[in-house]
């Protein structure tokens, strides 16, 4: 991404919200560069200031999605506080960032088979980072015994696709906050009388 | 569906599994009839013996994959076993349904938007009648105490999720059998020292 001055990075941010709320609700492919642009009120030529093609854009909505994933986690892993605390906390910031994002994300797990095999492979490796953010504190926490003995990889697959899942049935405007999903998620996979 | 002969009905199978497997590998929007054709061996023609649009290709799809799991746990549900034992039987058999029809599973849960909303009412209404079956197994459990008191509708969709999200990263030739991966899981979610 070149730098650009703020107001064309603020106007990059919305473009990236635009587009991604046309590839959620529609589908990529089913999604002009036309009705992008129209959704912002610009014209198809200032689009290029921004981007190269439909498939960049998608590409930096992907990467945004995994970037803002991994900047609020990694810092809770850092923490020196028990696993039990910073798995509690992973899980609550996990999904309130789908539930403030929930277009970007679900574009980014949703639309990996349209971008360029090496375009794909670098979301993977962003994707595979932040799986072993939580794979690490999940090891620890049965190390801790704070929960049951288990297989971490798909300890951690597990809990991951639990909370992915919500890009199919959450609503910001249903009966549910986030951090109460988040508290009943992890009363579900944690052990319930922790030390 | 019109009642076809058994060699059509064959073929008709053939035919679900072919534009799922191409659906789930590069999207409905991107998959042309001719290809589905060509991954048949038949002309164009022949193809509308079976369906009338790809949009009726893609409902049966969806609709056969919600019978097949519909069908294989229902009668689960009918037993007169404990509410834990269903509930690991419920397990193991959802995943090994994902595992076995993966395309068809994958479509369905990612190409629903792709339906025309009558079409995607029907969907709904089946795995709303699906979910309706996890739900009151797990009601049992928290009320026979193997599962921990809790919110029975996030639980449920926390269960779902867990293992739908099998779609994205299940492979059949991986290291782990479905059955294996049943009992992670199984593991994870139902109390240990259970009734």
């Amino acid at each position: 991404m070149a730098m650009l001055p703020r107001v064309a990075r603020l106007r990059e941010a919305e473009l990236y919200r635009a587009a991604a709320a046309l590839f959620n609700k529609q589908g990529y492919a089913s999604t002009s560069m036309r009705q992008i642009c129209r959704a912002m009120g610009i014209r198809e030529s200032s689009l290029y200031h921004y981007i190269r093609s439909k498939e960049d854009l998608l590409y930096h909505i992907c990467e945004r999605s995994m970037f803002l994933s991994l900047e609020a986690i990694e810092p809770i892993v850092q923490l020196s506080s028990r696993s039990k605390l910073k798995l509690k906390r992973m899980i609550e910031t996990h999904i309130t960032t789908i539930a403030e994002n929930s277009n970007e994300h679900s574009t980014m797990l949703k639309e990996l088979r349209a971008l360029s095999p090496r375009n794909q492979r670098r979301i993977i490796r962003l994707r595979d980072r932040y799986e072993a953010l939580f794979r690490k504190v999940i090891a620890d926490c049965v190390q801790e015994k704070v929960l049951r003995d288990t297989d971490v990889k798909i300890a951690t697959l597990a809990l991951l696709g639990m909370m992915n899942w919500l890009i199919h049935w959450y609503s910001p405007t249903g009966p549910m906050k986030s951090e109460e999903i988040a508290r009943i998620f992890s009363g579900l996979f944690l052990k319930r009388a922790g030390r």
